[in-house]
């Protein structure tokens, strides 16, 4: 059986102009790749209504899981629940449960819960709450899509809060050979090592240290017998 | 007149399955917010020949300009150029000039020309080449996409080849002002300025600095001195 497949939709303006560096692909994706979830798309858009629409539309009927990361705040630019609402042709109001976790919070610590706080409630309607144990306005899930919050670590623990909920697939493992050869020089034997071994992939990465060429090569699969037989052949044909 | 819009491709299983940490993307970012490029996506995909040729027609299609990272080596895991020329409905075979630049470069380093490193020349019909300054492969671009390396110093080496050729946009600046409030006390009165100043963008940061939690507003657009009149209205409702 193959593993089950996710994408990750990354929202907001300030990754794409360079202002910040997203961390929460790579954090998502390693912690996937051990459960055996095959990430096979990342996509990073704007606070824009209809690609947020268009893309979580697409992305949740492609792929088993689709996760996504950031617009769930409070202020102006913060669109991405009210478009899975409408992604899903589904309803957004007030939810109670999400309303008394965030009244509770602020009331404790002697802030106003005004109406900006307030609108980290709206829930559409059918979505599950997802615990943020770090600032307390949840996520969501709906359908195969999982709504989380782009600051990393509330994010991270939105993701450490989820992966018990996801049906697992057989952990990917890889081995890796470090060949000191040159990409160029080991491709054609490469090649016919890829092509007897079809059921793992093998990735070439060319690494150069200080003028030293070589080249990485990463076995992936879940039959860790396998990887070692390949892993093996390519050290006896290539080293 | 909007600005040009672009977008970039990432092409690669190391990236997806968390082994790499991408460094294209932000480097472009940086790179095209300098010049006026409106990067308006961003995707990850895996060497997979029916998506690459997918989103490049896809984006293509939708944005003025598209640049990929990433497949364009000798191994058999660089599919990149044959999927461009799929895409385009354009044949692809050695090219002379590619072809020539990469036999003098591996004759004057004594290395042998195999034919792994002879697939390197292979260029779609009609495209032009990117220099590739570091080791010599060339990029290529076709109708609106550029097709680069995707080993990090070799892509940032092409980028700067090809931005001379790319219609500029009139720079986008930006004005940040810092709020030691958090992003839910201000921001219903925030939201009311976004509405007022369309003309400019306004995203909100929250921070937590050990505790001390408050809000990066970063206001974006063209005109220096419009960015100067919000920056002041913000800092005078909101500080």
């Amino acid at each position: 059986m193959l593993n089950p497949t996710a994408a990750i939709l990354i929202i907001g303006d300030e990754i794409l102009s360079g202002r910040t560096r997203d961390s929460n692909m790579h954090y998502l994706s390693c912690e996937l790749t051990k459960i055996g979830i095959d990430l096979q798309e990342a996509r990073f858009i704007p606070d824009n209504a209809v690609k947020i629409i268009d893309d979580v539309r697409c992305l949740s009927s492609k792929y088993d899981y689709v996760f996504t990361s950031g617009g769930i705040g409070p202020t102006h630019d913060d669109i991405t629940a009210d478009c899975i609402a409408a992604a899903f042709e589904t309803k957004i109001s007030i939810r109670e449960d999400a309303f008394k976790l965030l009244e509770n919070y602020y009331s404790e610590q002697n802030i106003d819960f005004n109406s900006a706080r307030q609108r980290m409630a709206r829930i559409p309607k059918g979505a599950k709450l997802i615990d943020n144990p770090i600032s307390v306005a949840p996520g969501f899930h709906l359908h195969n899509v999982f709504v989380m919050a782009g600051v990393p670590n509330i994010f991270q623990s939105m993701v450490q809060s989820i992966l018990p909920l996801i049906l697992n697939g057989k952990p990917v493992l890889s081995k890796s050979v470090r060949i000191p050869r040159g990409e160029g020089e080991i491709a054609v034997e490469l090649r016919k090592i890829a092509s007897e071994h079809k059921s793992v992939s093998i990735g070439s990465y060319p690494y150069n240290n200080k003028g030293n060429f070589g080249t990485n090569i990463v076995v992936r699969g879940i039959n860790n017998e396998e990887l070692d037989r390949v892993a093996e052949k390519l050290k006896s044909k290539l080293l």
